[in-house]
């Protein structure tokens, strides 16, 4: 049972052709405990997956003016927002790039006048979105970022490491949460992006939204060192003395809680993991692949320094499995969970 | 009961301020099933921090001409290289930097005349090293390499992640192998540091090496594209495309079964590492942080490329916890068990 007063939270669908929509059904037919969905989508196109898959979910539609349908499992409420072309799975169609973008705006029009308490995005395509001429579009979080009028956002993955953190022995926090300074940029250029003012812009957007989401009152957090363990004292690169411990310095005066630069490598061990509630990584494949690796299948992203609640999957679209029933929950289930637990502390 | 024609394996002791000596006693009180180990060191250190330790252990020094001794649980057999000054756990004293080397270099050539099968080192300070004057030391694999008048060796670090993989339901492969295309270097020169020569160098020696030490007759290693997503097809930097993917084809051309280059926060998931006998990543913070976070004290680094068999523990000198008694054998258990292997099968 959903209590009636659960947060209504929009599910974007993504991609059509992706496993978006599937897995909207799919939550639907096995009920979400926290939260009251709304999916944001093409009401025809849910039902073909539904079919498709043998799934008995009913698709509700109503309008966002309208109360949403009281929660029930089995009953997908929906927004809908009309396809522009025919959806085949794992077939991308450019034509359709407008629709995803539109499901966006329902979904930040809905939690911006109150209708919604937060958004949950299934994936996009970004390369179909880049085919349709929607110059410059590099994905969800810029998106959202643009369209809120705020000049910076953090990504931060969270997993529910809690099994492999007590079946391998450790205590304390068993959820790792991994914030990148630097994101989607080509690793040759990440050294030049990582200045004084960027760690401070974002360490405070962390910081704050630790406390303001998750209800952590005095968030700790451990910044990892550009370089391998990081500079060793600057024998292996300047950054840790010239940019990093600087801009931590000034923060500490300010009274964030901040360990390091800490070598990346040693970093994700108990010993310095514990009490900490959440990484900052300088670049993403130094703080993701231990992530996903701690978190496989329950792990989410999340877009901090916004004024509304997201989350999202932290899988692509994955066009092979499109259509077959075999997509994952996992990775939407923290999602969801985690909107339905910032929503109801970030009011 | 170690059998008797167990493979000798020598146990360099490492800085003396250090962990290294006092591994070096508890491991002979615990006894060591697979191997006859033989430590390099000073025999009244031994002595001595078996003491502080309260463990009662015989050291028992012999000329490397000798037979070592029957192996026996709380015997430890010494190949002795005498201290040059007195030291104390946690106090560093350049005095001692030669001593240190002696004991690698009675090591290495123990292995060269057969008298060892392998050798197995406790962590060095590498700035002790540096500060008593042995200009241009970066580490015991760089030493070794020279040494042995190789020109190019590749550090690998390995895990028994046995433990993790099955708690969290993965089947498969179970170790997880982590080489590096680049390894002590500050980030903003790796991008250059990558190229098609280089790839072919050490994923020549990393397929021979699995297949010479590890018994794996047709190896398949995982490669990392160098920039986040493995550059999105040129999206994210072109090393991929430019570098990687032709180095990958011209030695799939030789035979090799190389899957990649592939996203890295992806890759150590069973999807990708099913079947898999080790993974390249390009750079020390891609691949270690993910290594260590799974194989968390039962990890250890292998050198590859060399004639002879060298693992070594994956943490530092732990002067903090010198003489305590606290320091984790984990590490040099894997390092021994692996050696210990290998040897058995190199010959």
């Amino acid at each position: 049972m959903v209590p009636g007063d659960a947060p209504v939270l929009a599910l974007t669908c993504g991609e059509p052709a992706g496993i978006g929509p599937e897995l909207a059904v799919m939550l639907a037919a096995d009920g979400v405990p926290a939260a009251r969905l709304v999916a944001v989508g093409d009401p025809a196109l849910l039902d073909e997956r539904a079919a498709m898959l043998g799934l008995r979910v009913a698709i509700h539609p109503f309008a966002p003016g309208e109360p949403p349908p009281a929660p029930r499992r089995g009953v997908l409420p929906v927004w809908p927002v009309a396809l522009r072309a025919p959806s085949h799975p794992g077939r991308l169609d450019p034509a359709n790039a407008g629709h995803v973008l539109e499901t966006l705006n329902v979904a930040i029009d809905a939690c911006r006048a109150g209708r919604a308490a937060g958004m949950v995005t299934a994936p996009l395509h970004k390369g179909v979105i880049l085919d349709a001429g929607h110059v410059g579009f590099t994905g969800h979080t810029e998106y959202l970022r643009d369209a809120c009028g705020v000049e910076e956002v953090v990504m931060m993955l969270a997993t529910d490491s809690a099994l492999h953190a007590r079946e391998a022995g450790w205590r304390g926090e068993t959820t790792l949460r991994v914030a990148l300074a630097t994101t989607h940029l080509p690793l040759r250029e990440v050294a030049d992006a990582i200045t004084v003012p960027r760690l401070e812009r974002l360490l405070r957007i962390l910081h704050a939204d630790l406390q303001r989401w998750f209800g952590i009152t005095a968030p700790r957090i451990a910044v990892c060192g550009l370089n391998p363990h990081a500079g060793e004292g600057g024998h292996l690169g300047r950054e840790e003395l010239d940019v990093i411990l600087p801009a931590l310095e000034g923060l500490r005066a300010e009274g964030l809680a901040l360990d390091g630069p800490l070598a990346a490598d040693t970093l994700f061990t108990p010993r310095h993991l514990e009490g900490v509630d959440a990484v900052l990584a300088m670049y993403h494949d130094q703080g993701l692949p231990v992530l996903k690796y701690a978190g496989f299948g329950r792990a989410a992203n999340i877009t901090l320094g916004l004024p509304l609640v997201r989350t999202s999957v932290d899988h692509g679209t994955a066009l092979d499995l499109a259509g077959t029933g075999r997509a994952d929950l996992g990775s939407l289930r923290v999602a969801v969970a985690l909107a339905a637990e910032m929503a109801g502390r970030g009011i």
